[in-house]
């Protein structure tokens, strides 16, 4: 095995390959365009192993990833977040340089700055809101996205592209039939409002972006579009809601033991928030853990330890707790593995992946 | 005020060196050297502030932190982590350079590695648990204590320095009296554990690191150093501990508004737990929240709005809860400032702290 001397993100390139090729797959099938979500990787070399599944469209968070991705060779990018006025001359460089962008419109304000400001065209997603109660336009106010689309087309500066819908109320579903039914209502929601526009809505296109979702259903009719991004890595949310398998999962953090507590049956190691996140997940007791351990081998690693948890963060610090047979088997110096709850916020931290075989993979602020 | 279009994390640099001069004066005062906590603020030019009030040694939480503030030339760091053996050659590469580190140890192993693989001597403090139930030496076990110092001593790279208390559960005390309370103890418990430890504890110096102790408590007889950290910005989580005033913090994120929901009265933000992290506090409906609300002005910000409050993150998107009157009042294109709940964990992830008169300010990982 690789060496590791401190908290490294240990990334399985083969299973990350896999849950790539998988979802390319199961695009086509479902006769969808796959126009994946880079912000959990938010990796340049990550990226290139999209292309040969003929993925030319992709999706990010923030202007400053859409920037990222465009230095990367990325030229057509849509940055799934209400757009922010203050970014019109980050987006009209971009345009400079050949980069096409889909942006996303909730209001009118947004509408008459791009069209004041714009140097160029862009593509517009009314995001719409089915239900999650986040951001976007209730698919129940009609009457504001026919304004929005009115607004949109007489506009020189900008295009209407459709309508986007991220359901992250999938992500608290207590089961995959909940998954299915919540995307059954949002392509309900989403064709109901295509059909309330008229022939203004006929060429629109349907995107819906999340993993559960785009993971577990099979009946897309009625998507155009959809746009995933957890699904490389997965994580032990997804697990948790049956989204993935436990070997799906294609990265995990690697931290080494520095003290054990007999009296508690405690085990530190060096992995905290500035790690993990503080996301969390509640175990069979309504206790709180912060990542499931497994035993770290040459190509991957063990399945899920049962017995012990990572139950504490502090900055550096993490605390596992464990059962007195688990607590014994572990010294301090060895390196354990910890599978992370939330895959994305651990990758944004650790800004890098190491390979099995140890090569360093960058993600975006290490540039 | 500087132009804002991005997620900023703003530096009130006055009230930093207040907070700072603050510190350094009550340790003068107090009788006790201050060693402070650099993993706060992680920024060179930051700790170039602490070098006027006579600071040449400093704390970090861990060896790559220690490594890149050896580089920005301090050149007496103690490593305030439980030390992890697989980082001894990075520490020899140090040393090599004629740092002096001073590490923690709270076990044998870990002691008989140093002394076996170290090419030059540091010295040692033990880790002490006073109460707080992390990581450390029970102050009940004295024969451990003994052990390990001991064993320290008979080694030809180990110096026994000291004995450190982080009593982080002043971090969750409900009173200033019980932070007080707490420390009286920690002081009690730390001097009979040099006492027990006989001649081999006259020379030992006593340091105690949590910043809610440091502010508050004015006894601080037998304590020979502190090294607190968050003081530098202090945050919400201070000021709801009644250890800083809310004028005291020094660090406020500024977020794009873009997007209102009418129909909840929510505000969408550009900050999310990529910038914030996701640490929270619970307000008085026993409702979670993750920053409170300031008006952004010249040289500094407003007292914190009633009536409106973060309560909602994901990854890029903050959910502002407000008012009909406070939501009323802002616009989309407004850029709000929101105070961190744990500022140690916000300039973690942001990187970079921009002050008044849009200077940047580098923080460890953007060299």
């Amino acid at each position: 095995m690789i060496a590791i001397t401190r908290p490294t993100l240990l990334l399985n390139e083969k299973q990350c390959k896999i849950n790539i090729q998988r979802m390319a797959d199961k695009a086509k099938r479902l006769n969808v365009q796959l126009v994946p979500h880079f912000k959990t990787h938010q990796s340049s070399e990550i990226g290139e192993w999209f292309k040969g599944h003929g993925i030319e469209n992709i999706t990010v968070s923030s202007v400053k990833m859409a920037e990222f991705f465009a230095r990367s060779g990325w030229s057509n990018i849509t940055v799934a977040f209400p757009f922010n006025m203050h970014e019109i001359p980050a987006v009209n460089r971009m345009l400079k340089q050949n980069v096409k962008l889909t942006l996303f419109v909730v209001n009118t304000e947004v509408i008459h700055r791009l069209n004041e400001e714009l140097e160029a065209p862009v593509n517009l997603f009314i995001e719409m809101d089915a239900g999650y109660g986040r951001s976007g336009v209730s698919t129940k106010d009609i009457a504001k996205v026919k304004k929005l689309a009115a607004l949109i087309e007489a506009g020189h500066m900008t295009n209407l592209y459709g309508l986007y819908c991220h359901p992250g109320n999938t992500y608290h579903a207590n089961s995959v039939e909940e998954i299915k039914s919540i995307w059954a209502d949002v392509i309900q929601k989403m064709s109901a409002v295509k059909v309330a526009l008229g022939s203004a809505g006929d060429s629109l296109k349907i995107r819906v972006g999340d993993t559960p979702g785009c993971a577990v259903v099979e009946e897309m009719e009625g998507v155009d579009e959809i746009g995933p991004g957890n699904f490389v890595f997965y994580d032990l949310v997804m697990n948790y809601l049956d989204v993935c398998t436990e070997s799906d999962i294609a990265v995990a953090m690697a931290c080494p033991v520095v003290a054990k507590n007999e009296d508690r049956n405690e085990i530190i190691i060096h992995g905290g928030a500035v790690h993990f996140s503080k996301d969390h997940l509640f175990d069979e007791n309504e206790e709180k853990f912060f990542g499931e351990v497994v035993v770290l081998e040459e190509e991957g690693w063990s399945p899920i330890l049962e017995g012990i948890k990572l139950v504490s963060l502090s900055q550096e610090h993490g605390v596992l707790s464990a059962t007195p047979e688990v607590f014994e088997a572990i010294e301090v110096g060895d390196v354990l593995g910890v599978l992370p709850i939330h895959s994305c916020l651990t990758a944004n931290l650790m800004k890098s992946y190491t390979t099995f075989n140890g090569q360093e993979i960058k993600h975006l602020e290490s540039f």
